[in-house]
């Protein structure tokens, strides 16, 4: 993958940008090259029936990973749209905070495949709890749609 | 599918429950033996960068419509709990207000294939805008998992 | 969707083309404007080491199934190919034999989301084994990827 | 992940068993826990009609690859299923042969999420053309499901 279009505070301006990782108080606290990592406090409002973290939660988080990071390395002219994500959940997400830690498996001109793995972290201890693959859609020229 | 479990108080109760269903706004408008409808209106706290539902919203959405026509049938003792999902996007979730509408497509011991599909509605025009498919795990007596 | 596209005989031509569908003996039973019906014995060769049908030749039918439904409206001068798709197994794939029927869920310009049921048939009786949902990408001007 | 139940002929025996995986040629080259690898020559007969290998196929050596890393650590009395798996298809599938690594994501005592990638080998250069994670199902005492 090409790291050339590298540029992190465009990566913080989007982010920025999405009011809804803000509705869930969920902040970007690492950005590298085809990387980023996200953390959202596990707060009563981000909860369902059985008071885990929804899963609809944990996947806005790891969607968001998986986008930043193709994003990350995105032409400067073009913007990121999620096509399609499947996340896999193997643990109740619960703990003080969930971390989500986004990649990129292949990044391709149009189609990027990107996984995500997301931790509930207790006492300072990360267990796996959720895996997410999306595949993110570069699109350019189409009004509305850049970063 | 068995309907011979089929309670509709019983989902009203447990959708009452998910502190995140009242974060983003949405309504259970709709219940019947093995489907459910969910409404939201499409909130400036609910939004991505370009403006659409956040694809995590949608997926939230569509999750909760998928484990909630399970739960309508799975047996009063049980609990249910997502164990995967996947979500395509298939248009910009735009319009006044999103309804998800969740069905089954086949009830098991175990596990539950369920889909969901959402759409956009924009002066009263639906649009499908995304479509799911779930499977729910079915578990019973375990602590803390009931409805 | 469209229909205007709608051509039965070149469904048949590009279903014939392809020599894995010969190998595990699957036939083209019914074509209609995005939709499709294949029929494939569950031979010995086919199967894996419980005696059920290997989950990838399920995939495999249901993969066809998938992308001749979508080829069946497209435009005269492109081509399929599957970006994703995900496989829900929900029975043992067992009977004397299996019928995949694939359907379009929704048209799109580039993207095509589309779904499969396999069943298994056992005594004339059908009994659902699996689900897929595919994206199928038409490609227009690529060589090599016409129909 | 517990490797205490390891066991590399079992594997090597059940892939044995599996007569699909002799029906396209594909051969088990390296077992360690928790992890496989499977070759197969690119014959004609597995491909579709533009020649790359059926999606189909690519999606059958990535379950296996995905099952027998599972059941390489799984408990003696047990066998393993496919639940459900989602494969990406991010190049054509082409060269001389085609390899699938599968390794394990989380192991659990019922549900081991898996993951395989899929190259094409082409005058001894891998190419990644495809990407699986598949949710296998550990059962036990269930009649004509061992290994």
């Amino acid at each position: 993958m090409s790291h050339s279009h590298y540029d992190e505070a465009r990566v913080r301006r989007s982010f920025a940008n999405q009011p809804f990782m803000a509705t869930i108080g969920a902040v970007l606290t690492a950005v590298a090259p085809g990387e980023v990592e996200i953390e959202m406090p596990t707060a009563h409002g981000v909860r369902q029936q059985h008071g885990f973290v929804h899963g609809g939660v944990v996947g806005s988080l790891a969607d968001s990973a998986c986008g930043f990071a193709a994003l990350s390395v995105a032409a400067p002219d073009s913007g990121v749209l999620t096509t399609e994500f499947k996340c896999n959940f193997l643990a109740p997400s619960v703990g003080e905070k969930l971390i989500a830690r986004g990649s990129i498996i292949k990044a391709g001109r149009t189609l990027t495949l990107t996984e995500a793995r997301i931790y509930g972290v207790a006492e300072g201890k990360e267990r796996l709890c959720a895996h997410m693959t999306a595949t993110i859609m570069t699109v350019q020229g189409r009004a509305g749609i850049a970063d």
